[in-house]
Formats: C-alpha cells, sequence, structure tokens
C-alpha cells in the first residue's frame, strides 16, 4: 500500500466535522491535525485522537501535512485564507461567490505556482459537480439549454431572512423546485424559465408570542430580493415542531440539458443530488478532490485549479488500470 | 479564432454519420472527409460537399488530418483499426466489448506512443459517461452501491436474436429499467439486485403467415442468455406498425449511486440519459472527445486514454477562463 495521504483542515464548523468522516471512510488519507483561531481546547473534537492546534501555528506542519482542506467561509475566511495557505500547502476549498472567482483563483494560482503548491478552488456540488456537468453537457449537445434548480434543500440565507424579522423566534425555508417546470424540461421542450419561475420559497416560522402572524407572513412575501419575487408559502408553527422536524440540513438539485441532434432528435441528459446532509456531502466532495491535488502535485503540476481541470481519475483511490478493468 | 481542427471519419454507418451532424453544430471543426471500405462512389452522404476516399489511402492524409474518428464496430474492426490508425492519427473510437478493454488499451497506447499520436478509448456513454460517473460517485462516496439501468431503449442484440427465430419477419426489444428498482435504488435502500430483477424485456414481433405465435412467443421466452433468465413481454404486431412506430433507435438510462456519511445520512447521486436517438448522442460524445484528443496532443500528452484520464476542460471549445468565470 501506498504512504497515506495526511490531510489537514482548517476550520471546524459543518464542513470540518464532515471532512474528519469522510476521511473515515478513506483508507488512503488520514487526518493529521484540526486547526483554529479559537481555543484549541474549547473544541470538542468527534473523535478523541484528532489533534488540534492554534491556526497561527500551520506553518510549523509545512512538511507533515499533504493537503490543507480549507473549510471556512467565502465571505471573508478563504479571500485571506486561500492564498496564504496556498504559499505553504496544497489545498482543498469550497470558494463558491460565484462573482469572484475569477480573481480569487488569479490570487490562489499566483501563491501556488511562486511556491510549487497544488491547490483545487470552489469544490462541492455547486460550485462542482453541478458545475461539470453543466460544461459537459453542453460540450456534447452544443445546442440546447441548460438549466439548474436547486432544491428540495435548506436555504440558510433565505432562513436567517426571516430570522431577523422582529417577532420572528426562528424558521427554516427550503427552496423548492416547481414540479410542473422540472417536467417541462425533463421534455426537452426547452422553456423560457427565470429562477423564480423555476422555485418555490416554503418557509416554516415560530413566532413570538404577541406578534401578529398575518403582518410577519406579509414582510416576508414582501421582502425585496429575498422572496418578493418567488411564489412563497409561509407556515406557522411550534417551537418543537421546528426542532423536531427542521433541524437537518438536506439539499439538492438537478442540472438538465435538453439538446438536439441530427434530425431534430431530443436529447436529454440529468444530473441530480438527494442529499440528507448538505455540509457531508460536500466535504466527502472536498476529501476526493484532496486525494487529486495530492496526486497532480506528485506530478509536478502547480498553481491554481477548478474542477473542470482535474481528470476524473484522479479522485479515485483505485489504479487507472483498475478503473479501466472494472468501472468503463 | 484558433484554427478549425480536422476531423477524418472511419466508417460511415449511423455513427458515422451521427458524427456529420454533431461537427456541423460545432465551429470549431470542419470534417476533411470520411473513409470507407466500400466503394466511395456508392456512399450517399448527407451534405454533397463531403469528400469519401477509400480506407487504403487513408495514411496519405496523415498531416491533413487532426483527429481520425473510428466509427466501426468493436466486434471487427476496432481491434484492428484502433493500434493502426493510432500510429498515423490521433484518434477517438467507442470500443464497447467490455472484457477487452484492457487488452485493446494496451495494443492502443502501445501504437499511439510510439508515434507521438493521442488516442482516447471507450468514448460514447456506456462506456463512457456512465463510468465517468461511476468513478466519481463511489470515489465521493466509497461507503454505498452504484447501480447501472439501462432503457427504456432498442437492444440490437436481443432483437437480432428474435429475428433469427423461424417465422419472425421483424422485431424490435426493448430493455425496461423496472419502476419498482428503480425507485427502491433511488430511495437509498440499496436493495440487491440481479440484472434481471432491473430490467423487462418488451418485444414487438412481425410473423410470417402460418406460424404458431405461442410458440414463436415461448421461444422467445426461453432463449437461453437472452431472456430465459428476464421477465419478458410478447406483443405481435403488423409489420406497418413495426415500421411505424419502431424504427427509432432511442435509449437512456441511470447511473444511481446511493451512498452514506457521517452519521447514517443517506446520499444519492444520479446521473441519467432519455435518448431519441442512440447513435446521434454516442457520436455527439465521440466529438466532443476528438476536440479533447486534439489539445492533449498539442499538449504533448501521447499514448492512448480513456475518458477517465480527460479533463472536462478539454471538451468543450471555450478557454479555462471562460468557463470559470461562466460555468463554474
Amino acid at each position: 500500500m501506498n504512504k497515506q495521504i495526511k490531510i489537514g483542515i482548517v476550520g471546524y464548523g459543518n464542513l470540518g466535522r464532515g471532512v474528519v468522516s469522510a476521511i473515515e471512510q478513506s483508507s488512503d488519507m488520514v487526518v493529521e491535525g484540526i486547526f483554529t483561531r479559537r481555543a484549541p481546547e474549547s473544541i470538542s473534537v468527534n473523535n478523541p485522537n484528532l489533534k488540534v492546534w492554534p491556526i497561527s501555528q500551520a506553518e510549523a506542519y509545512k512538511d507533515e501535512i499533504d493537503v490543507m482542506i480549507l473549510c471556512g467561509g467565502s465571505a471573508t475566511d478563504l479571500p485571506e485564507q486561500g492564498p496564504q495557505f496556498a504559499q505553504m500547502f496544497n489545498t482543498v476549498d469550497s470558494f463558491d461567490t460565484h462573482a469572484k472567482i475569477p480573481e480569487y483563483f488569479d490570487s490562489v494560482n499566483k501563491a501556488a505556482k511562486d511556491n510549487g503548491k497544488t491547490s483545487i478552488i470552489s469544490v462541492g456540488w455547486d460550485p462542482g459537480l453541478f458545475s461539470i456537468n453543466r460544461l459537459m453537457a453542453e460540450a456534447i449537445l452544443p445546442v440546447g439549454e441548460t438549466y439548474t434548480f436547486w432544491g428540495d434543500g435548506v436555504s440558510q440565507g433565505h432562513s436567517d431572512a426571516i430570522r431577523r424579522i422582529e417577532g420572528v423566534k426562528g424558521a427554516v425555508q427550503y427552496t423548492v423546485p416547481i414540479k410542473e417546470a422540472v417536467e417541462k424540461v425533463r421534455s426537452g421542450m426547452n422553456p423560457e424559465l427565470s429562477t423564480a419561475e423555476k422555485h418555490l420559497r416554503v418557509c416554516y416560522v415560530v413566532t413570538e408570542e404577541g406578534y401578529d402572524q398575518a403582518d410577519i407572513e406579509k414582510k416576508i412575501k414582501t421582502m425585496p430580493n429575498y422572496f418578493a419575487d418567488y411564489e412563497t408559502e409561509v407556515n406557522f408553527i411550534s417551537e418543537e415542531e421546528l426542532k423536531e422536524k427542521h433541524s437537518a440540513l438536506p439539499h439538492g438539485g438537478f442540472v438538465i440539458r435538453g439538446g438536439q441532434s441530427g434530425d431534430r432528435n431530443k436529447q436529454i441528459i440529468e444530473f441530480s443530488l438527494n442529499l440528507d446532509s448538505n455540509p457531508e456531502f460536500t466535504s466527502s466532495v472536498l476529501v476526493a478532490y484532496a486525494r487529486a491535488a495530492y496526486r497532480l502535485n506528485q506530478e509536478g503540476q502547480a498553481g491554481a485549479k477548478s474542477v473542470f481541470e482535474v481528470p476524473p481519475v484522479y479522485l479515485s483511490p483505485k489504479s487507472a488500470e483498475e478503473l479501466r478493468k472494472h468501472l468503463l
């Protein structure tokens, strides 16, 4: 057996915990340690053997860690950590601020290239697996339309927006693809659909005593950007019900391309995900790409990459020969 | 604009015709000519500007053709043509005799490497896109099961087997995924299913006068390997109906992985195809991978590759920057 790939984890929230679980399923990898901005002794880890170090000491582990998985957020953590860690480590991250991807890529690319490291950015399912499917479907069927639907799944941003309304004690918002829209797309009709025509917003809300629910419902449904343009359903429930039925973080969605080949033959390509745990799945994807980052670096392919530039073979612990024999 | 990639086509059956159509949708490519074993003047091409040459003259076009797409069959054509053409051209083919892939890969690899050419083998949807999805889903969710379903679609081999029965004038066999099995798999139950428990065989048969249909039905249903182990439905229809309703070559199917992450969270990945024309879709995939073969060769990556070793970015006519900006 080859040596195990030694993984470092930066940040120990939902994503970091998911990375630990995913690596437990991967015999070719091992968690070397977790780096945190919090006091290490305050972190309760899901495995007592895990070591937790202050993030400021990361540099000391430069020669011990093969790939650092960056589990911070895209708003403030990654723009700083991405290029910083790429100077010292091979890295993988889930940067998902779409508009800033080119800029982020450039800054990570420079840091990685200058230091002979390999960094794979924007890894997960969207951006990530969905992106790969959009690219491949469009390349294979150049005449056609691609549609991305998200859900059923919890949108953290929309749930937070409801919670900011006065009188709201708790709230969870599900993004739900509209069935009729999905069916039209699957049939190859290639309809014109705005994001609002593709998705429904379903809210479960707990109110404080003494507030008017009709008033809160109106405030939700008319909230600009978040709900005003969408068909929105608001359900008021008890705090117990919210905890019991809406504490999980399911998600998923589909990428569908309706294409046409030859003499008007319809060709439909669909990729879909149905996830009990959104963060754990993202972590599973990060771990597979950490394997790829390590191997690309071993081959001398330094610099930043997106999932578009990574051959599938690098994701699997199996050899190319074995894969051709059994999975091709 | 970069120069157009010049494509040669070896063999002009359903697949070759589909390649011509697919290239008409791709402005970065052009068909240089078709090579055939038949008399060139006997070939009726779907575009009067297409040139048709005898296959024996292919070598003369060594320096003019960037990629040769081999559209012959896996039984006898490709085992010979694959290594032969890989000595002179970059090639792409749809070799699909599963058990012989390692041997075929080795023979093409040697020919291509010795001559600085790049050959991508076993391209299409299965083997091909389905294989990529099997690999990636397994790498991302190592704990789980992968299922491949085929259909609804015409199986040429099974249709031929029925036609060989005495008294059968015409026949088409559809492979149909069994709904209950698909639903179980989609739900993440990960049931144990044999190929026969996953697929139904639906046959449309035209008989000659004077033959007993009950007898023919029995012969079909008890035919070893092809039907005996399957639930098989036989429908006798008229010759007109067979022509009218069963002349197309639709196909499709799904690859589903039911995985588990963290503390028993179910994670389902599905890739599916719904194709009006099986050969045209395979051709569309071949053309996208021809683009990849050309680019890999430009970068000096000689030898044989499977779809596993090709980064998605090479399939698209767009640049990596453009793709990161718009599709990631």
